[in-house]
């Protein structure tokens, strides 16, 4: 993609009212623009990174068996009242249409899933179901203040999970926990990211967050320190010591945290509102067991800008930077040009995703931009270079820099990107 | 894929409520469910119909430049009052947030990507550009009985273009014009779907609509028999003759058609609004000149099923059946069973996409469900083809059905689908 070619722009000042420094940094970098509070826009670069999170999230619920669906936004009042949400969730927006018809914009789907499953599921034959989206949802925030982390309108996979019996949703629980960790992993969030004992609801005395940890973090977590499970603020109060190794609680060490996903037993609670039933082995009725996971990937994409960053910019994991190459050529000589001309060619037929820096700019503009866009690997043109019949290379992550000469800048760049 | 693992199931019975012939069929087919009136959920195999034709219109738009953003469905009420649009235009659906702040779901999206293209675009050099996502609209329809012909909410594409002039607006909207009989081409329906003169508001006499010709359309146009231009009957009163080839009115053709595509040349009416101007060659303010693409992704799924149909079911067009190939295995022998499987991994190996009727259903059933499914070509191995060592292939638009020997079917797959 040639940077002229983008209708966006670096920018430097983006007004005070941005307070967040993931969405600050994306804004500057001129991946998202800002609608109104908890409102975003993806530019060109941004939604490439929203998309890349949405498919390693996909990959991971299609190999756990989970098939796509698209629900709606729109949702009619009727099925809230089933569930007695329509009055207590109060982050619903509500609105009439025409024939003075209630609906909520969908913060959650269990009021849809549920239905739509019982009018396909029957008998045990038909257990267990995994279904999930990727979809935006609405949540009417009193506070959205910090940029992607918590959005009034924001982009989320939703999982629900339906089951004959309580053993069932156990197991698979188990299944998405682990999916989830390769999310993680994949997203190069593993290391910063706890599984976290949270509140749990009627059903199950816990439910679990998967909570990445950050400085600007909205979450207080307990972490034990030698076996990495961590227990969320609202619960610790009830905690002796950890669940896992048993690790007495004095030992857990504080910190701030995003919930960047969460993982719930539902059991019977929604099923039982829709009458949810199936018939078992032995033609008896019983009710559905249900679980949901969520993981929210706009959110994530806040996470990462928010834990990979410097003072000059944002640094993408390769896996979901927007381009792996920054292309710079610097300087006005016509070899120049013509040379990094043809090397953009030659990486892109060779299947690189390349930015190429083809504006009319400063060696200085060119350098900066490249900082603040974050895009794992730099490599630089110059006239000082091509003496050499070399191209600079640069990690963002890294400081040496190194010359590589042209012939072998190939290679080079497949074995570093591990193609 | 196999049919036993997806959740859904064909359906007999789907409640006299909905009356429209394409939501039936894909009711009943299982590739989409009604939540309320005009607002659907998109199951897996309806899911996969829609991305394809999502994926068809991204790669045209790409291929004249367009850069893929995604907007919010959230927008704020002073965005729509500059434009004096937040009372005047009544399909809005309105809804407050905790701030008392009130927005509106965006329907049409020129009160946001006018500014924000304000903020990248300075001077000549910044022009043109043009931008598009592929997004959720909503619309507060008085009727919405026509299934995914006209939702409440609903996918489109909008496509918005910003030009230095009136000439440059011009021939990018002939672009667009050839752009979309591509589309139209790909999804099958170039033949169907005419260029159509419609009212043009405040900038240009007439707009252009794609109307694709369907009994149960909901606009009556009037096609010139010669050269395939048409007139939609709001401003047929005013011509004389056709624009192309100066055919007399009176031999225009009625017919009714759903509109499935519409270009618009927005002139200053919304740059004007937002003072969005830039600087040209010689320093002077000028306003910036925009146009307006919309084309309905899920408007065309549910077109296509009026279009391409008959009485036992859907017949997909095969760039955007949800799979290729329909593969049924009819009989209980064992062997007949590991047969069916091994080529079915065979498909999968070469790259097929697969729809493998692995349920305990009868003859019956199975040939039924091909039928309303309607993937484009039907693979039937039974203990009768096995003894010949063949398979029965059947197009679904074909009445023939020719028996190919196994060792010859992955080659004649690749033949008939032009792999």
């Amino acid at each position: 993609m040639r940077q002229k070619f983008l209708f966006t722009k670096t920018r430097k000042e983006i007004g005070a009212e941005e307070k967040s420094l993931n969405a600050s940094l994306l804004i500057k970098a001129g991946f998202i623009d800002k609608l109104a509070a908890g409102v975003y826009i993806y530019l060109p670069l941004g939604l490439r990174v929203l998309r890349k999170i949405e498919d390693i999230i996909r990959e991971e619920m299609n190999r756990i068996g989970g098939q796509e669906i698209l629900m709606p936004a729109m949702t009619p009042k009727e099925i809230w009242q089933k569930t007695d949400r329509w009055d207590a969730f109060d982050a619903l927006f509500k609105f009439k249409g025409y024939d003075e018809k209630e609906y909520a914009l969908g913060a959650t789907h269990e009021e849809v899933v549920t239905p739509l499953l019982k009018k396909f599921v029957f008998s045990y034959r038909d257990l267990p179901k995994y279904v999930y989206q990727i979809q935006t949802k609405f949540r009417n925030e009193q506070r959205a203040k910090a940029g992607l982390l918590r959005g009034r309108e924001f982009s989320m996979k939703d999982l629900y999970s339906f089951h004959a019996d309580e053993k069932d949703l156990e197991n698979y629980y188990e299944m998405v926990q682990a999916a989830y960790f390769k999310i993680f992993a994949r997203l190069g969030l593993d290391k910063l990211t706890h599984l976290t004992f949270a509140s749990g609801g009627a059903f199950a005395k816990y439910s679990h967050e998967f909570q990445t940890l950050s400085e600007n973090g909205e979450d207080l977590i307990y972490i034990c320190p030698k076996c990495r499970l961590a227990y969320n603020k609202e619960i610790i109060n009830e905690i002796e010591k950890c669940h896992g190794c048993k690790l007495g609680k004095s030992e857990f060490k504080e910190a701030k945290a995003i919930e960047t996903g969460n993982i719930f037993k539902l059991g019977t609670r929604f099923s039982s509102s829709f009458e949810f039933k199936y018939v078992d082995e032995r033609g008896k009725e019983k009710d559905v067991f249900m679980g949901c996971y969520g993981i929210g990937s706009s959110r994530i994409m806040g996470s990462i800008v928010e834990v990979y960053n410097d003072k000059k910019g944002i640094l993408w994991p390769k896996t979901i930077a927007p381009c792996q190459i920054h292309l710079l050529s610097i300087g006005e000589n016509k070899a120049l040009a013509k040379k990094t001309e043809l090397l953009y060619n030659e990486l892109i037929k060779k299947g690189f995703e390349v930015l190429y820096d083809d504006r009319d700019e400063s060696a200085g503009i060119k350098l900066n931009d490249a900082d603040l866009l974050g895009l794992p690997l730099r490599l630089v043109l110059s006239e000082k270079t091509l003496k050499n019949n070399s191209i600079e290379l640069k990690s963002r992550n890294l400081d040496r820099i190194e010359l590589i000469k042209i012939d072998k800048i190939v290679k080079y760049l497949e074995d570093s990107l591990n193609k």
